[in-house]
Order: structure tokens, then C-alpha cells, then sequence
């Protein structure tokens, strides 16, 4: 057994002699290379950015994207992404350069005063490395296809690498920038360079990847508007913004579909919507509140369009008169949401629909355009087109139904959005109100608004009246658990009438865009199997 | 045993004769005083909003506010609550009338054209009902001080009630409207009417009273004003509204303080901050993030400081050169959200610091003046006032010192908001940025927001370098388990520089304010012993 170590160990040594002696003949020549180095202090790796070594450029920074309209021949400090690098020659380097949405091709020429060192540093410097660059921008008369930013390119002088990656990449940004491949088709599906389209599930798994390309940094720009624009909407409207609590004591809403938390040794549970507070915060007065926070559904459902966890648009409302009064304030709300997506995110939407080969959305300009049908309405369309539905007071349509129903108001009435009210009691909550106030009203006071088909919102007017609650309760057989009592005993002390009405931001999102599946409509989406990252 | 019983149902047959007969003589003396009652068909209870038999009033509606701007002698219709009603005699009765923020009084004289029959029906209107009045404005020589509007009565002319309350409330709302006992005091303290104080268990039982009080109304509307100008600020400074997930799959921050949740039969835990996730979409070159959700803590502490579920603003962001730059936005966010307050929040602030008889908030007109101190001068001026504290690297300032602290820098520099900055590495999370980026460093990049010597938000440069965070982690001995792994390998692929922070919003409404618990400051707080309602 000792040979083989003593020879083993008399190879490292003469290994070691070798390396030492390439390593001294390495030295020399680069010695030599610096020495001829007129680019020297033109490029490398820059110290870590806070630490004592980092001294700042004096020079004005710009954006990437302010190159799209500055005069031709501006010298210019950037900081950005390298998207990908080429060397074309020891010569010569191309870089695509990226920032946000926006992406420009820089030219890196070896000359007099530029070395084929800095040629080669920028050429070999891995993609994904977050760099400064200085550099002029010219105008290009070719037109170049490979960035956004299409008749300029940046003629680099310096070179900076501020936070470098790792040359091997999960996955690549560039595949990222395809749409995702089609449920069923498998997974060696070739996108339109041959190269195979990566799965959902490898994307998810590398999300702070995927989420760099400039699909995704669209989609999350749409989805932050969304947000923005509910909001924007609800504060003008004297909306107040209220938290309500994501841990109850117990279940609420009945079902079995809600998560359980070990909370100090007893059980608590996560809230499936904040529908009982929000109402509760009417019964106290609070005119109209909003909240856009999480919900919970423990569903085990691994479809596209269910999701453990998604963001709640949450709205309810004092009315005076008429529900409708809200239901008509959802509409604009809506339709104002969708004007500012097609207007302030046109970019973005165009992004990703070339890449999904989505239709454009059908919106009329005026928000009372809007096609408001009853669900009775809804079902004689349905009939007549051929497809067999019951107006009977007992069922609900069906996805498919509804997806038929999308089409077929879309076609009579140039509408994507649509609006379907007086839903059967039956298919309702129990809080909700029955149509005309009679317990065994066959419909109700309530709405869906739907998008491409598919529902976006569900709301309606809300039982305030604390006799007609009970009574309701009794008729189904719900107890009024300690979970409910509050909810129900809020309702003696006088309350408003009040409606209301609950968004999946990631509904809108998915619908407005047509994405397949709504984890691409969420940052980091959670289902039955999935809670990492 | 059976004779009682025969007795006792001869004795129900002659009670019912009796009954009988009495309610013949009411029905005969009500059908008297109805052909009687000149004011019939001018009041009573409406049907249900939503029902059949409910119609709307055909008049223009005016808000009980825009009363005390109206000309004297207006005619007006309003829906509020009545707070109080009292009968003065069998022809005059006043009520209360409240509505939000505001209140007005109301008489009810019987005369030739208004009957005894109204005057008594508005007189024994239980408190809390919801109701629409029919009235003139008058203005009024005397200063009416149990109202908000003090030169103005309504003369009631109808009264029609929208939903009623039940006689018997658990609370008053009144009772609500004075300051909590103070702690440790016992709870049969006496308000200045001599009535018992309502301790906070008691309130927050029955929250959906407590807060209908002017003084919870005046609360929350600052509550959302924190929310609204956070958002505003930001949004106009290019930050996107994000969504971190809230269901993770194993604890991430370290400590042993998140809740746990069977997810299908899995264990996951819930998020006690979007620290690793907004650090994610940083690296994902999302630039500038904000997101107000809500947070989870399991710690077992009940004091009026903690909460176990609670609201964080959150912001992060990249920075170019310095992570001041993120610190001075912040700064100026802080001032920006204060001056809100004290600006377009004034009448609530007022309302709510008169209550808890709190001083006003000192601060600097230019957020440029707000005091910003490094840890060391923070302990060099609690020394110099006798307090003894070490600068050894080692330890933080703990709650006592830092009110004291706080007191000190508001006597030198007359501001009640200032800036901690510089605290020792030691005293801050495994993600905090070295000072100068040397992993033996004594102090760090980071920075705490203090508002009358108490913390309300953290925030520091993170370290965005993979080597630098895998030494620091290793030196602390923090295994990279499956709940930081993606966190760390993210720093792999290129980071910008950045820095963040994140707001505790009872922080600042609590400090703003001067409120005593932090339970005040939120909906429906959890603690340990609180999950309902």
C-alpha cells in the first residue's frame, strides 16, 4: 500500500515544479503584455462597491436608455448588464449590453490607443456581470436587429466590472426571453433557434434568472401597474387602505381549504380573503376600504390557474340606494386599469404579447360600453349558440362555459371585458344578498367581471341586515362558530348596506396578456408542490 | 306533580286573555294616535336597502360635514349614525349625529305641523343605528361643544331608520372616544365623566364599536395616510410594487421565531420579512422595490411594543456609488410621510393627541436638518450625560437608551426624528455591508430611523458580493440550508450594490402620536393571546 503514495506524491512534486515554472513564464509575459498595455487603467475588475478601495467616476452617469435619444457622438458612463460577449477577432468584440427593457450593441475595436488586452477582457468577461462602461454613442446606419435600441451602437473606451457572475448559468436569460413551452407538448420542444425551450418548472427553479429577461421584466412592470392603478383609482375616490389580520383564530369562510398554523402550541389559521373584515370595518364606519395583500388557499389543485398563495385586490363599499352604485365604480375601476396598461404599459404589453402570440385586448374607449348581462342573459346566449346550460337557480357555469360565454360576447358586443350580474343564490356565498331581499330568491345581487372569459372579480351586495344573516345561515345550515360570531354579531349595531368585490391581480395580468399559465404572473408562485424560492 | 302543572297552564290561559285584551287597547289607541299623528308617513323604520319595498328618496343628499358650510335655513337629506338621543320632554328631543369625524346636534320640536308620535320615535332611536334625516340647517347663537359642528343645529323634520342598532351595546362608543387606561393603573379608573375607563382587552373585544369612535377613526385615517404617502413617494421615485411570497419553505432569516404551517402535509413556515426575497429581485435587476404587506413573528413577548403579525413597508434598492444615496431617499421619504401627517392630517392628529395629551412632533421643516449621528457620537452623548454605555463593537443600545438617547438629540437638535447610523457589525444581520468591506470591521453600513427615541425602521447596505457572503456567513457559523441556498447562489450571477430598509407602519403611527400601545395602531391586533376578532 505505500508505494503507490510515495510515487503519487513524487508526481506532485515534479507537477508542482512544472506549474511554478509556467506560472514564472505566465508572469513574464504578461509583464511584458502590461508594459505594452496602452489601455492599462482603462479596464478590470473594479473593488467592491462600498468597501475602502472604491473610488466613484467623476463623470455624469447616463442611462442605457437615455443613449435611444442623446446626440450622436456623446461620450457616455453607463452601468448595465452584460447580456452576451463575442470576439470576432483579436481585434475586435462585440457586447450586447442590457438594462431593463432596453439593450444596445457595444463595439469594442482594438487601435493606437485601445489594446487587444481590453479587447479581450471585454470579450471574455462572463454574461450576466454587472459593469460601468465609457464609451461614445454613434449612430449606425445599418439597423441592428440583435438590440432595442436599434440605430445606435457604444464604441467602448473603458470597461469596469462592478459585481462579476459565474461563467456557467443555470439557465440562459436569452432562453428565458421565449415563451414558455405548450402544456403537453413535452419538454424537447426547439424554440426559433433550434435550441430547446426550457420547461416552467427549470425557470421557477432558477426565477432570479429568468426573471432578468426582458419577458419577465415586462410582465412585473405590468403587474406593478396593476397594482398601482387600483390603488390610484381608490385613493382619488376617498378609499382608505386598511390591514386586515392574515391569522385568525379559526376558519371563517367554511370549507375545508384553508392552511393551519401552529401558533403557541394552540391552532390558528391563515386567512383565505380578508371578505369578513373588510365587511366588519363597514359595520364600523369606515365608509370604503381597500387592501391589496395575500391570500390563502389550501387547494390541492396543480392546474394553471390555481395558485396556493396570489395577491387580493380587495375593495367593499358603503352604497346608498342601489348596489349597482358599486358595481358601476368596479367597472370604471376596471376599465381604468385596463387604459392605463394599454397606454402607460404599451411597451411592456407588446413585449410579451410577441412573444405569447396573443390577440390584442378588446376594450371600448368609454367605460359604459362596457356589456353588463344578467347570468339568465348569459345562458340564453349560451343556448342559443348550441350549448346546453340550465338557467334551473341551482348550478353555476362552468370554465368551459364561461371561456364559450367570453367568445361569444366578445363577438356581439367588441368586448373582451364584460360584466355578468344576478347570479344564482344558490352558487353564492351566504352573506350575500338574495335578489329583491327574499330568502328564496332564485338570484342574487352579485356580479363576476371577466376578462378573455374568465373571471377577474366576484362580488356583490352584502347582507347588512343582521336578522336576514341569521336567517340565511340557518336556511344552509351554517353554525355560527367561533369563527363567525363576530362577524355576525357586528351586524346588530347597525350597518351600512355595503357591497363589494375582490381582484386576483394575477387574473388580470394572465388575461390581459394571455399567458398560459398564472405563475408567469407571479414573482415566486406557490401550488401543492412548490414553496422554494 | 301534576296539579302545578294544569294550574300553571290555566294560569297561561288567563295571562293570554289578559294579553289579549291589552294589546286590543294598544292597537285602538295606536290606530287613535295614528289619525292623530300629523307627522305620520315622516318617520319610522325603512325597509332593508336591497329589498323590494325599499325606495329611494328622490332628494339631493348632503354629507353631514358639508353642513357646517351650507347657508342657514337649507334643507337637507342626510344618512348617519345617531350617538345619542335624549328626550327633554314629551314635545323636544335631542340627538347626537355622527358621521366619521364629524357630528352635529339635532332637535326635534313638536309643533302643529310635527307630531309627539316623531319627537318620541327619534327620542328612543337606539344609539349606533344607521338612519336618514330629513332637516333645516340652522345656525345657532350658542356654541354647541357635545358636537364637532358648534354653530349649526338640524331641525329634523323626518326620521327614517336605514338599519337599527340593538338597545344594548357591549361598549359605548362614547366610552371609546376617551384615552386607554394607563398600565399597571388597574382598571377602574375613572374618565373625567366619572364613568369607569373601558380597559383595552374590553375595546378590542369588541373592536367593531371601539372603532367607530372619532378617535379610532381619526387613528386609521393616519394609519393610511402612513400607507398612501409611502407609496406615493416611492412610486414617483420609480420603485415597483412587488409581491414576496409569504409561505416559505424553511425558515430563511435564522432565530427561532416564525410560525409554522402544514402545508399537504409538509411542514413550511411563514415569512418574518421580504428581506431575502426583495435582495432577490435586486439581483434580478428590479432596481427599486417597495411592498407593504404584512409580516410574521412568533415571539412570545407581551408588551405593549410587540405584535406577531404586523404591516412592514419595505424598500430596496440599487445604489451607484454610496449607500447613503439610499439612506438619504429614505430620509427624505420619512420627512415626506411627517409632513403628510401634520398637513393633510391635521384634524386627526389633533383629535388623537389631545386624547393622550401627547406633545407635538418636533420636526425640521428641510430634511436636510434632520439630525443624522454615527453610533459612536450616539454613545458619546449618552455618556456625557451620565449614562454608561460601551462603544466595544460588542453590544447595541437597548430601548432604554435609545429614549434617552432619543431625548438628548431632540434637546440639541429640536427634532423628535433622527438617524442612527454606523452600528456595530456584531449588533446587525449576517447580510449587512462591513464597514469599508472589511469582514473584521467594528461598524457597519447601516442606519436605524428613530421618531421620539424609538425605532421605525432598520435598514443597511447588504452585501451583494458571493465571497464576502459566504465568508461572512461561515465566520458566523450560519449554515447555508435549503432556506437561504437560493438566496446565497443568487450573488453568483452579478448583484448590484444595495441597500434598504423597512417600516414598521404602527411604528410610526404609534410614535407620531405618542400612543401608549402599538395594539392602538393596528386593526385587529395578534399577540400571543390575541387572535380574535
Amino acid at each position: 500500500m505505500k508505494a503507490p503514495i510515495f510515487i503519487s506524491q513524487s508526481n506532485a512534486f515534479v507537477q508542482a515544479a512544472r506549474k511554478a515554472e509556467q506560472a514564472k513564464a505566465e508572469a513574464a509575459k504578461k509583464a511584458e503584455d502590461d508594459a505594452n498595455d496602452v489601455s492599462k487603467g482603462q479596464y478590470g475588475d473594479l473593488p467592491i462597491v462600498g468597501s475602502k478601495d472604491y473610488k466613484p467616476f467623476p463623470q455624469k452617469r447616463y442611462t442605457l436608455h437615455s443613449t435611444s435619444k442623446i446626440p450622436d457622438n456623446t461620450e457616455v458612463l453607463i452601468r448595465c448588464d452584460v447580456a452576451n460577449a463575442r470576439s470576432q477577432s483579436a481585434k475586435l468584440a462585440f457586447l450586447n449590453l442590457r438594462d431593463g427593457l432596453d439593450s444596445i450593441q457595444a463595439v469594442i475595436a482594438a487601435s493606437e490607443t485601445l489594446s487587444r488586452q481590453l479587447v479581450k477582457f471585454a470579450s471574455t468577461t462572463p454574461p450576466e456581470s454587472l459593469i460601468d462602461v465609457i464609451g461614445v454613442v454613434k449612430e449606425t446606419k445599418e439597423v441592428i436587429k440583435s438590440a432595442t435600441i436599434q440605430d445606435r451602437e457604444l464604441h467602448i473606451s473603458q470597461i469596469w466590472v462592478i459585481s462579476k457572475s459565474v461563467p456557467q448559468l443555470p439557465i440562459q436569460v436569452e432562453d428565458a426571453e421565449i415563451a414558455i413551452p405548450i402544456e403537453g407538448a413535452g419538454e424537447d420542444q426547439k424554440g426559433e433557434s433550434g435550441r430547446p425551450l426550457v420547461a416552467l418548472s427549470t425557470r421557477l427553479d432558477n426565477r432570479m434568472l429568468d426573471l432578468r429577461s426582458t419577458l419577465n421584466q415586462a410582465i412585473f412592470d405590468i403587474h406593478s401597474g396593476v397594482n398601482d392603478s387600483f390603488y390610484e383609482f381608490l385613493k382619488a375616490r376617498q378609499f382608505r387602505s386598511v390591514r386586515t389580520p392574515k391569522i385568525l383564530g379559526s376558519p371563517s369562510e367554511g370549507g375545508a381549504e384553508f392552511f393551519e398554523v401552529t401558533y403557541f402550541g394552540k391552532k390558528a389559521v391563515l386567512a383565505q380573503s380578508p371578505q369578513l373584515y373588510k365587511q366588519m370595518l363597514i359595520a364600523s364606519r369606515f365608509k370604503r376600504v381597500m387592501e391589496a395583500g395575500p391570500v390563502f388557499r389550501a387547494e390541492n389543485s396543480n392546474t394553471s390557474r390555481h395558485l396556493t398563495e396570489y395577491t387580493s385586490l380587495d375593495l367593499e363599499m358603503e352604497f346608498v340606494d342601489h348596489y349597482e352604485e358599486v358595481m358601476f365604480l368596479i367597472r370604471d375601476l376596471l376599465h381604468h386599469i385596463l387604459t392605463e396598461l394599454s397606454t402607460t404599459y404599451s411597451r411592456q404589453t407588446e413585449r410579451v404579447r410577441q412573444a405569447y402570440n396573443a390577440a390584442p385586448f378588446k376594450l371600448p374607449k368609454d367605460s359604459k360600453d362596457i356589456p353588463i348581462l344578467t347570468f339568465s342573459e348569459g345562458i340564453t346566449l349560451l343556448n342559443k349558440a348550441g350549448m346546453e346550460v340550465a338557467d334551473d337557480g341551482e348550478s353555476d357555469i362552468n370554465s368551459t362555459q364561461e371561456k364559450k360565454l367570453g367568445d361569444l360576447v366578445a363577438e356581439k358586443y367588441n368586448s373582451d371585458f364584460y360584466i355578468l350580474k344576478e347570479y344564482p343564490l344558490k352558487a353564492r356565498a351566504f352573506y350575500t344578498f338574495p335578489k329583491g331581499g327574499e330568502l328564496d330568491a332564485k338570484y342574487s345581487h352579485s356580479y363576476d367581471f371577466m376578462m378573455r372569459g374568465q373571471e377577474v372579480l366576484s362580488g356583490a351586495q352584502r347582507i347588512h341586515n343582521h336578522d336576514m344573516l341569521k336567517a340565511r345561515l340557518d336556511a344552509l345550515g351554517v353554525p355560527i362558530g367561533a369563527g363567525l360570531k363576530d362577524y355576525v354579531d357586528c351586524f346588530r349595531y347597525g350597518c351600512p348596506p355595503h357591497a363589494g368585490g375582490a381582484f386576483g391581480i394575477e387574473r388580470i395580468v394572465l388575461n390581459w396578456l394571455d399567458l398560459k399559465n398564472v405563475r408567469l404572473a407571479t414573482l415566486f408562485p406557490r401550488d401543492p408542490s412548490r414553496v422554494t424560492p
